[in-house]
């Protein structure tokens, strides 16, 4: 296919067929990172700003690296040290940085919504790198591509998603990307943060972890932002570990080829267990790797680089 | 003619001729920022360190961005991270960075006088981007490259600059650009902040917003910095609006093409109406579009590249 | 010799060939940032990422240039804005790090032995850029450098280290460069600081600055950071000036070839007399200097870049 979209703003609004193309293009781009040189001149010239409104050191550095290898020339402005903190609008700055020739803006922020109104205000591309509970569409796409290398595809798959689902954006664009692509979803929680509305985006919800897991040939363990959680809503440590914590024990309970997935940074000993964070089952590092190289591919494609047969540079 | 200047520490001792140079050399450079590749090779290998004393961020950006497009290695030096907040000297800061082989060094700090000093005690280029109330140097080139563009000329105009003349550099540069240029310029604002003195400087005080706008060609707003304005001097913010801010109605009072302008980032509301700065009249953002070119020539110029005709690259 | 090293840990397991080559292949590039392109393209396509866990501007600015200088990609992971703060383990770190594809790995942490850690559980080069009070081996090669230069030889010299050298990694990594090399190490200082056991070490111990800086060809002085000081070992600030301060009536008690140097940032009036630090003896603007090209050699080295000999680019 040929790509036409101008941004990447979110999974719900991709076609299979474009889901198809950033993976193809991905794995054309993972043969970058394993060469001596690591580095291609397709945005040579181009301006990348990087406006994390919301702190990520992850996130940023993964996209750091993936626009330098595309030789893009980029400018860091995290909001710390920026005038927004004076009170100007995201319009405003986001305006201005469009006035310096910027041609893409990758942009983080705590407000929904966020990149999709740039979108509209600006000419330069913009890619999502996460808004508020929404969508953080390049950890969907690396979740996507690690899956489908260790698995040799993702339809027909059972994938568990299995922590806080209400507020997170990994999980809103995960379970676009899975269901799309013809995975069975299953989420599992403490049922505050894991409603039965979710059944609506065609997901099986349970309460129970042994249900989630007695099937799952994946196994997406979200992060516990436990500082950030809503207290209400949310057990406390030590109740969730008791009950959702992914033990060695519980781990025995699933299929032998049942792999590990978690967006990290890993909380060891709270959403699971430090060995087998480490273990040969785990995929956590393999995200992290192939997080460049959808990265690269969402940049190339939307800077109207081609497909995946193009990346050969 | 050709450029012999090693640092660009103020607007005042500049000449016509040299004004002139860096402007030519300013629009030479502003294609490259249309190209697909907006990059040349004229500070290859070229070490610039980002000396910011006091916290900026447009300046830093666009400064960092213009040293980008040139190929100059670049250090930001922000005195949050360094040892300048240890106690160590300016002088010796600025020494330890030249040993390390920096060829330019381009220096924000609140004390007026600081970019002279360092040009004094270093071999390498200094390059002003802000020193106290005393100059702004980039900033008065890059309103005077958008003036030329919009107006075709810079002499005959009448240019109103409208704020806290007395603390700003910003109007310190533009004064001495505009009137060593040929402009016909009128400084407005409360009497605390616009002394009579001014017209020492060949510039008209007025303290009446309408007899300031009503034959103007060009209105330059200063941004009202409430939080650091002298408390004694400054009126309320409620009574600065009232008094000051460009709203429709006195819009309505300007000539039909008079352009505004406004070095940002825009109190929305207080200096100027919200719809004003984002109308067909107002020039906010070509002005951070030149700002790149301005920078780009300022550091061309001085590292010997020779006049707008060289760019040629 | 063909360098052989994986990683640049520490001195104290060099041989005295490793040092010449280290130093012979930092000669080699000091001519690389006298050039008009101080740039050659031996880490092009190569990322190194700066792991700063205690803060340091002019050891990290000295890494980044150097990088900047091979071509490498580089990307800047301060503590600060990490999630090492939120409580990720500096494993899981340098693990997240590695697993995108950075080839170095320069880390400066407050804890001895980190680099050495890392060294065990990662596959990419480690640089110790200071860890703890253990070692700091750039900072000891810069001083042999500089000393290698000025005097032609270190083998039979006389340097003398004065100050805290108890808790300084540049003390124990420069003991361990000279006495290698063949100096007489002389160490002064208050006797709280500066223990007898350090005679194991093949040094002279005094607590008399007269005696250790009567036949000194060389004196180091370290920096006192009376902010981090133990306060119990440590002498009021009044005190140390007046028994070990480097004053101009005790520099005429040197011998008049005497060279004297200071890791900086200096406390002028503290561990040395301002006009000392600025006078001919002393070459500390030179060590800063020679810093860029030790780390540029280093890095040059454990990529397998050859000896000095293959710096001819």
């Amino acid at each position: 296919m040929i790509w036409t979209r101008k941004h990447l703003l979110d999974i719900e609004s991709l076609s299979v067929e474009e889901l198809a193309t950033l993976l193809d293009t991905a794995m054309a781009f993972k043969s970058v990172g394993e060469r001596a040189i690591k580095k291609v001149p397709a945005l040579r010239g181009k301006t990348v700003v990087n406006l994390f409104v919301e702190p990520s050191t992850r996130t940023r550095i993964s996209f750091e690296l993936s626009e330098q290898r595309l030789s893009a020339d980029i400018i860091d402005f995290t909001a710390e040290a920026s005038s927004l903190k004076k009170g100007e609008t995201l319009k405003d700055t986001a305006r201005t940085l469009e006035a310096l020739n910027a041609d893409f803006i990758v942009i983080r922020h705590s407000a929904s919504g966020a990149p999709h109104f740039l979108s509209r205000v600006l000419d330069a591309h913009v890619i999502n790198a996460g808004d508020g509970a929404h969508e953080h569409p390049t950890q969907a796409l690396l979740d996507m591509l690690t899956i489908r290398e260790k698995k040799g595809r993702i339809a027909g798959l059972n994938v568990t998603i299995l922590g806080d689902i209400l507020y997170s954006r990994v999980a809103r664009s995960d379970i676009w990307a899975l269901t799309k692509l013809g995975a069975h979803v299953t989420l599992c929680g403490p049922s505050t943060l894991v409603p039965k509305s979710f059944e609506r985006l065609g997901c099986r919800v349970t309460h129970r972890l042994e249900e989630a897991i007695r099937d799952a040939d994946v196994i997406n363990l979200l992060r516990i932002q436990h500082e950030r959680q809503r207290r209400s809503m949310f057990p406390s440590l030590n109740e969730y570990v008791n009950l959702f914590g992914l033990s060695k024990q519980r781990l025995a309970l699933t299929k032998p080829d049942a792999m590990i997935m978690h967006p990290g940074p890993v909380n060891r000993g709270v959403e699971i267990d430090s060995d087998i964070a480490d273990g040969e089952r785990s995929v956590i590092l393999q995200q992290v790797t192939n997080g460049l190289a959808v990265r690269m591919a969402a940049l190339f494609l939307i800077n109207g680089g081609g497909g995946p047969q193009a990346v050969a540079v």
